[in-house]
């Protein structure tokens, strides 16, 4: 199924997103202007603040406050690139030179610093306590996240449970933010707020590992980056955890962590494991993730939004990039 | 007059700030409580979180709110300063091994981006929405002012006004930050509210003139970093300024800007600024900053807080360090 289709119960508050996006570009400094325009256009699939919005259809929706809330979340990403891409020195994402290769990593820490702070600000808005102090503890969690990932770079030592749990920082927080505020915002019961995080967090799990998958199947075209760029970076994801523990004696992900030759051994990495049922094990533990992302679901009130969120989870297992 | 003796009305709160402080490093991962830990405990003057409590004194001093965000600046300023030695690539600060010097730049990016979210996390904790959204805001104008220095280095074209707009945005819009939520905070009316605003930006205005000064008159001792570091990073600062004014032909700061031999010509621009009355005309500026900074303060209420801010102020014009 198309995203377009999943979207259309908030299709059109969608594109107030997208409005709102470039209204953040609208500042007085052209040369502000011009590093802000470039990040915002970057044409994601627009997820999270599709989940915002989603997430806010079960009670009383409310543009005034999910508006903000939803933009935050899409800006609060697009920050987290910009600096992923700075410190990881990254040329190309989504098929397009990164802010720091077009303008070095100065003004990319810098801007991604503004992004945040504009995403607080939009944030503030929505005059939510709870929205505006979950907000701040995510961008901790996901930068304990990234951390966790530059101090494990290039260890063989990680056990299945630290991989989830590093994963659910960097990638299943901002999910929760993103469903957990648009329960909140639209006066949700509590318990139908926990459905909601609960409902982030599985989902979260489930694409990074989908995004860990396609780094070894994806083509260059389809990542719009190179593939392998995990191991290059030293990051073991879960294929490649599997790949060691299938070949624990002779394995490309072995040497190349302890300075191999490296593009050979990312090169036989990612064929070893596609020559295997390693991806068809990963993609099976993406989908319980989805599973149990939408196990609850059920007790939400039944609309459209509902069954959107059951498709959104049916993609992100799907999805080719 | 020793900051000690200018604290004393607020002395044994700034102790707690520091307790806070300390408790910021309490993280239940090593690995991230050992950064926290070499980063908080870096020593600086506390002007900032001092600043915030003096203005907390002048109608109901509550320490519930005022704590967290006195601590909230000084973490805010931190965090500022880690991303600043990063992209700078400096080595040390305040003496010691910059965070980036000793862990490296990814890890310095990405402790700067928690240590934003925590001072964000504190300052929620006030519940107050004014607070909370003036934090953001300033941020935001914190990285227009870095972005703004990266944008104008080695250009020799800067008016005296952009100097003062670039100081205002990455240094005095903290200490407003610090002031107005100390007004804000202790339910000060909106009247003292604003010349505690107009006391920050001027005292900030003023402290950033004489940290440019001390660039060139400071001793490497003194400083905890090299002399000359502006000139080396290609930020024009107002000492530059007027030594480009004095000599417009043959000048070191132009041949320097113009890729001249670096470390003999920063040597040489301290000389000429060291030998006039370059630094007099500086130190006059600052001062008259200073002056405005406490003109109004004789409309707030006269006890041992508001002797203490003008007794800041002038502290902060003859410092050495």
């Amino acid at each position: 199924m198309q995203l377009s289709t999943i979207y259309a119960p908030i299709q059109e508050d969608l594109v107030k997103v997208e409005n709102e996006l470039e209204a953040v570009s609208k500042v007085d400094f052209s040369w502000l202007a011009e590093l802000l325009n470039y990040s915002l256009s970057s044409g994601g699939k627009g997820i999270r603040p599709a989940l915002t919005l989603l997430s806010g259809k079960f009670y009383r929706y409310n543009l005034t406050t999910l508006l903000p809330i939803a933009t935050a979340v899409e800006v609060l990403h697009i920050a987290t690139l910009i600096h992923d891409d700075a410190i990881d020195k990254s040329s190309a994402r989504r098929g397009k030179p990164t802010l720091y290769k077009v303008w070095g990593e100065e003004k990319a820490v810098l801007l991604g610093d503004y992004l945040f702070a504009k995403a607080g600000e939009l944030t503030a808005t929505t005059k939510n306590l709870r929205v505006i102090k979950l907000f701040a503890q995510t961008l901790k969690t996901i930068s304990t996240g990234e951390l966790a990932q530059t101090f494990s770079a290039f260890s063989l030592e990680q056990t299945y449970e630290q991989y989830v749990q590093r994963i659910s920082y960097k990638t299943a927080a901002l999910f929760i933010l993103a469903t957990e505020s648009g329960g909140a915002l639209s006066m949700a019961p509590e318990t139908s707020i926990q459905i909601l995080n609960e409902y982030g967090y599985n989902l979260g799990i489930a694409f990074q590992i989908v995004d860990d998958i396609l780094d070894f199947v994806g083509t260059e075209e389809e990542l719009g980056k190179p593939t392998g760029s995990d191991l290059a970076q030293g990051t073991l994801t879960l294929p490649a955890m599997l790949l060691l523990k299938r070949y624990p004696e002779d394995n490309p992900v072995k040497r190349l962590f302890h300075n191999g030759d490296k593009e050979k051994d990312i090169k036989l990495a990612i064929e070893l494991v596609r020559n295997s049922s390693i991806i068809e094990e990963c993609y099976r533990i993406a989908s319980d993730y989805c599973a149990k992302a939408c196990r609850n679901l059920n007790l939400l009130p039944d609309n459209a939004s509902r069954q959107a969120l059951i498709e959104l989870a049916n993609y992100v297992v799907n999805r080719k990039k």
